[in-house]
Formats: structure tokens, C-alpha cells, sequence
């Protein structure tokens, strides 16, 4: 077998995205030992970095070795026993996911939903906590399934309100949406590189609240063979070792105790995403997300395309573009691949088969990376037979760059 | 905060190991979409590349997308239901580690254990086996807390005999000794890539027999949102959605299932190390390891210092070496780290203070590796104020260099 070397792709599907070319470059970095100075400075430097990222001044702030999935795991194995309530309100795909992660730590897991397209009204969420008494609230921010962002300024006071910890996925909508954690009194976010962060997929950034930290905290088991005397186990012990926050609090932290060998080249890139992210500005990043992706909205809606959707909620980062009648969907996105390189989405559930989703986020929330696209799908609709404006998608996003 | 840059490192320690270049020059390789048809082959050939670093037919021979750990509690939480037992020969940490990770799963966990610096003899094992009855054999192929490598040519017939599933942790050894999962009949196998393959922690190769897939696919519960109407759920569900093998294989295999979003920059990484180790022979990787090893431990004895542990069993790619009377363990390990740029290991438990642990291999079973460390030593262990042989250390390892 031969040296890899993947075919170019312009990634403007629901991402993963494009790598941004300075965080493949971070991850080309040689390696240094666990426990060496150099690899501690740089894990307490990533942590500072996504504090920023999430806009929180949580000391437990800090990357899960593994996806995105990952890092919801981690969290809800951790804060969740069996038995505990969990509500979720649904607003599609990764809700169901937190559904399911959580049944499986045992947990009561209870739901509210809206059709998809659409996002929950703050007395929708606390009617439903009041009902259901959870021991924790869980939500996606931004659910790449519909593409809505849902709105969450105000769930933080509801759950303190009723003593009630917040958990939220922003995995798709960190760095190209507003995510205040602190502002917002979320106690729990995890993420992921391979959306608006510009990396690959294989590390989960996560931030917990003081209280969150204290509920996990009081379920602490330090493992055989590491622990001393003062580490009593307390509480209920976390069914998973490898996601057992309290564990990998303690790798993390200043007693640096062994947990796993931390997976050096994704905290490379982690780390390269976080610091290309603050260097920009977090809030420049997200106005950079919200007007590549106006653009984007604007070209496909020139080419005469419906979108679906909420678009008063709709994230800054993706665009569900209904699939025209007549049109095979999967054929042109075979098409877009083959003959330009570049790669849109597909839909999951009630969606499937009804639009393509198409993102612009991370480093290819970029202008040519938006007019390349428009310009492309222009050429495959029409050759799938599609009736289109011709130079109207490109000329649409044109407008909105001239503002 | 600057770009990375961390400072260059001879990792001589029991692993992480300083990676190839080519792994890195792969991982730095763009992007492509998590079902393009680039993608998809590339897995397909990692599978493949694999099952030849196993010397096995396992069709179940794919990535965990985390560190080794990730992939031992895979392993264990897919085959182990609450209540079932498992025995484990312990012969060091991280035979504590498989109880620990066993027990969060439910399991009832027997032991046996031998000295620190022994291993088992089969009829011990099968003995234990006759006592317990277990339905899962776990074991250590290589424990790197003291160096040891269990022999596992005669478990395999013992399990099979006795209806038990034999589980190996081969994340130290595979690659650098002996490792035919088939011709052993071993069931299930995870590894890492930071040992003997040469590159980073982050990527958990495992292997499965037929007989272990047909009890991880008896629990098999596909999550809501993706499942159709073939998917009944069977059994008990696995109590980890991102350890769910089941589900795992599903995205590995022919219907392609969304499960996580593939670490597409790690695959790329564990891809090249197997591609490398596949192209350089195992056998002859393994020869590599052994002579290096023992240039290593010729070198360190030449020095003058004794070492710990059956020299009979002793792993290809790691020596504990003896810290003298009167030098401070720690103090030597900085000063080689400042002055030399080389890292050696330190150890835990019962070895703690008494030894430091010597690694040769992956990218650094190299003859300039191990000799330019065996000269640094020896000038450390000089300022130190240990009794050394001058030039005995380089002088041993030439010898076995010239055989």
C-alpha cells in the first residue's frame, strides 16, 4: 500500500470542514514525554486557550481523548447516576443522542420536543423542568440535523431557579455562534475540533462549572495503584474509567496524576485551533461565520433554491437547501464531488431525502470558498436538469459581501 | 500564545516513544468527508493493514478512537454484562488497571498475581480458570510497570477448552515481540500506537474472533434516529454508547452506520505506523526490537548497573534498570532531560524510587538511539557520583551490535 494522499475536497458539507493548513501543521510537531515540562506547560496553556474559546473563567477547562461523542459521554457518565432524572428537550438528531447516552448511564431520561426546523421557547424548557424535576437539563445548541441554533441566554437562570444543572453539546455551533458560558450560567459544554474550530475530529474540549465539578467531585475513585491516603473513594463510583471526569481532573491538574497518556499531536491541534480562534477575536470569528454564511444562505436562495427552516434560528455555520423536484440529491452530491471536489451533505430522519446541507464554517467560512461552491452547484443543477438563475447564487453572495 | 514548538526529545522511556516522521508527515495530510469514497478505502485498508500487525483473519480488525485505554474499555464493557466474571492474572499495574476498568463495568473480578518481576506459568492460570470459571480470561501481554511479558502461546487452548473468552492488552508489546493473535487463539486484542508502532497516543487498534463479535453482536441495540427495521434490539444493552463495539462495527463495516465522527488525522496516523511495520516485515520488526533491547540492556549492565525482573521474560523494548545506592533517581532523569534531551521512564508502585525504566522502541529501536543514551548515562550517572564503567555502557552495546 502507498504513502497517504487523500484527494483535494473543499469539506462544505455539516463537517467535518477542512482542516485550517496551520493546525495540520501544529499536529506535524514531534513528540515530547507525558510528564515532561514542556507538555504540562503546553496542556495548562490549552486549557487557558479554551477558556476563552468558551468564554468561561472555569479552572476545569480541559480536552476528553476521544470525538466529540466523547466528550458528551464524559460528562453525562459523570454527572449522571442511576436513576438521576435528565430532561431533553429535542430539536433533532444530537438530542436523541443525548437521550441515548444517557439511558445507558442509567439515567431517567425524559424529553420535550419541537417539529424539526423549529427551537424551544424558555417557558417551553421551564414548564417542562417543573414537570420533570430533573437533576440535570441537557441540550444541543446547534443541531446540524435542522440546522437551528437554539437560543439558550435564558435557560442558565431557569436552572439555577430550580437547583437544576445545565449541560449543553456545542460541538457544531462553538466559534461560529455567541456561546458566553459564564454569561449564560451553562455548567457543562462540550465540543469538538472539526466544525467551526478548523481541526480534524478526535478531541472534545469541555468546561465545568464549579458546581458541576462539585457534583463530580463527590463521586471520586482514584484508581489501584495511583491513589494515596487521602484519596477515599466517595460516593457512587462513575461506570466508566475512561470517562470519569474526576480521574482525568486530576491528569489535568497539578497533581498530574496518570490517567491516560494523553494523545499528544490532537492536543497539538487542539491547541492550534483554540489559539488561531483567539487571535482572531471569538467574537470576530463568529461575525466571520455569520456573514460568510448570510452569503451562502443568500446564493442558494439566488440559484432559486428553498431553504428549510426557522431561518430567524437558523445557525450562522449551515444551510439546509431543499432538494429540487425532480432532482436526485445523492446524484448531485456524486457530481459536486467528482467533478469539482467539493463534498455538501446529506440529512438524517424526517429530512432524508429532502435537502442537502451545506456548511461554511471553521477555515472555509471563507469568500472563495462560498463562491466556489455557488459557482459548482450552479453547474450540477443544471446538468441534473434543475431549473436555475444563472450566475445567481454567485451573484446573491456578491450582494451580501458588498453589504 | 506563540505557534507550538516543543523542544526536541529522544524519548527513551517506556512509551510514549518519539514518532516516526513519516507518521507525522502523514497525519499532516488534509481532510476528506467522513463517507467519501476516499475515505471509506482508507479505512478498509486499515482493517486490512491490521489484521497483518495481528497476523490475524479477524474481520473484526479496526480503530477505537482513543487512547490504548479507550480501546481496553471497549473491549471489556462490550463483552462484560453486570454480573459476569472475569479473571486476571495480575503481573502489574496495568493488570490493576483491566480489574478496575472490569469492575466499573459490573463485572465480578478474580485475580492472581505473581511477584512484580515474574509472570505465569500456564498451569497457574489454568488453574485459577478451573476455580473461577470465568467468562472472560483478561490479561497483559507486556506490563511495562515492570517490564515483564507474559507468555500467551498455551492460554488460548486453555480458554478454548474451558469455554472461557481470552482478552490481551497488547498496547506495550505488539510490534516489538511475538504477537499471533490467531495461532494463539486469542479473541479479542487492543493495542496503542505510542509503544512499538511509532507513533501517537490517541488510536486504539483492536482485533475481535468470530466468537467475540457473535457476543458483543447478542447485545446489539442500534441508536435511535439511525436504526431501521432490521435492527431489533438483542440483549442487554452495552452500557457505553461510544465503547459500543456493536455499533462500532456498524460504522466500520459494509452499511457504514453513523456512530462518531472518525478521527480522520489519527486514522491517517495508525494507518501509516501499520503501513510502515507491514512494509518492514513483522518479523523483522520484531528482530529489530530484540536486537536493540539487548544492545540496551548489554549497555546498561556494561555500565555497571543491575537490572530488575526474569531476564527470560523480559520485554524486546524495555529494561528496568537498578537506580545505585546514594544517586537521586529523579535528579538523574531531569539532568538527562536538560542536558541531553533525553527521556528516560521512572516507575510506579513497589518499583517506585527503585528503578528507572529504559524503552527502545517504535521509531527509536535504533542503534544511534541507544547509543547515544548509553553515553549520555554514563555521563550522568558520573555527576551524580555513581561508580560507572567508562565507556563500559557503548563499549557492551557495540558488542552486541557486532554479534
Amino acid at each position: 500500500m502507498n504513502q497517504i494522499n487523500p484527494p483535494p475536497r473543499l469539506l462544505m458539507g455539516p463537517g467535518p470542514s477542512t482542516a485550517d493548513p496551520r493546525v495540520l501543521r501544529a499536529m506535524s510537531a514531534q513528540l515530547v514525554g507525558q510528564y515532561d515540562p514542556a507538555m504540562t506547560d503546553l496542556m495548562n496553556e490549552t486549557m487557558e486557550l479554551y477558556r476563552e474559546v468558551f468564554s468561561t473563567r472555569n479552572e476545569q477547562t480541559f480536552l476528553v481523548d476521544g470525538t466529540s461523542r466523547a466528550g458528551i459521554e464524559a460528562a453525562l457518565v459523570s454527572l449522571l447516576e442511576p436513576g438521576d432524572r435528565m430532561l431533553v428537550p429535542v430539536l433533532g438528531r444530537f438530542g436523541h443522542l443525548l437521550v441515548e447516552i444517557a439511558e445507558r448511564c442509567g439515567a431517567e431520561v425524559h424529553t420535550i420536543t419541537v417539529p424539526w426546523g423549529e427551537v424551544f421557547r424558555p417557558e417551553q424548557v421551564e414548564e417542562a423542568v417543573l414537570a420533570v424535576r430533573p437533576k440535570l437539563l441537557a441540550v444541543v445548541q446547534g443541531d446540524t440535523s435542522t440546522t437551528m441554533c437554539q437560543p439558550l441566554a435564558d435557560l442558565g437562570e431557569i436552572c439555577r431557579r430550580h437547583d437544576v444543572l445545565l449541560y449543553c453539546d456545542a460541538t457544531a455551533s462553538l466559534g461560529g455562534n455567541p456561546y458566553p458560558a459564564d454569561a449564560w450560567g451553562i455548567d457543562v459544554t462540550t465540543a469538538g475540533l472539526q466544525k467551526c474550530l478548523g481541526g480534524p475530529s478526535g478531541s472534545a474540549p469541555i468546561t465545568l462549572s464549579p458546581r458541576a465539578v462539585a457534583v463530580i467531585e463527590a463521586r471520586r475513585h482514584v484508581e489501584a495503584g495511583i491513589r494515596d491516603a487521602g484519596d477515599q473513594p466517595r460516593g457512587r463510583r462513575i461506570q466508566s474509567n475512561y470517562f470519569d471526569l474526576a480521574m482525568v481532573m486530576d491528569y489535568w491538574g497539578p497533581r498530574r496524576l496518570n490517567h491516560h497518556t494523553e494523545a499528544t499531536t490532537m492536543l497539538y491541534g487542539a491547541r492550534e485551533c483554540a489559539r488561531l480562534l483567539v487571535a482572531e477575536g471569538i467574537d470576530n470569528a463568529v461575525e466571520r461565520h455569520r456573514l460568510h454564511g448570510a452569503a451562502m444562505l443568500a446564493g442558494v436562495q439566488g440559484l432559486g433554491l428553498g431553504v428549510f427552516g426557522d431561518l430567524a434560528h437558523k445557525m450562522n455555520n449551515v444551510v439546509a437547501v431543499e432538494i429540487p423536484d425532480g432532482v436526485d440529491g445523492e446524484g448531485l452530491r456524486a457530481a459536486l464531488l467528482a467533478d469539482f471536489g467539493i463534498e455538501i451533505g446529506t440529512s438524517f430522519g424526517p429530512l432524508h431525502g429532502r435537502v442537502w446541507r451545506i456548511g461554511t464554517m471553521g477555515y472555509n467560512a471563507r469568500r472563495d470558498a462560498v463562491l466556489t461552491t455557488l459557482a459548482a452547484l450552479e453547474q450540477v443543477l443544471r446538468a441534473c436538469g434543475a431549473a436555475v438563475t444563472a450566475g445567481g447564487g454567485v451573484g446573491a453572495a456578491r450582494e451580501v459581501y458588498a453589504g
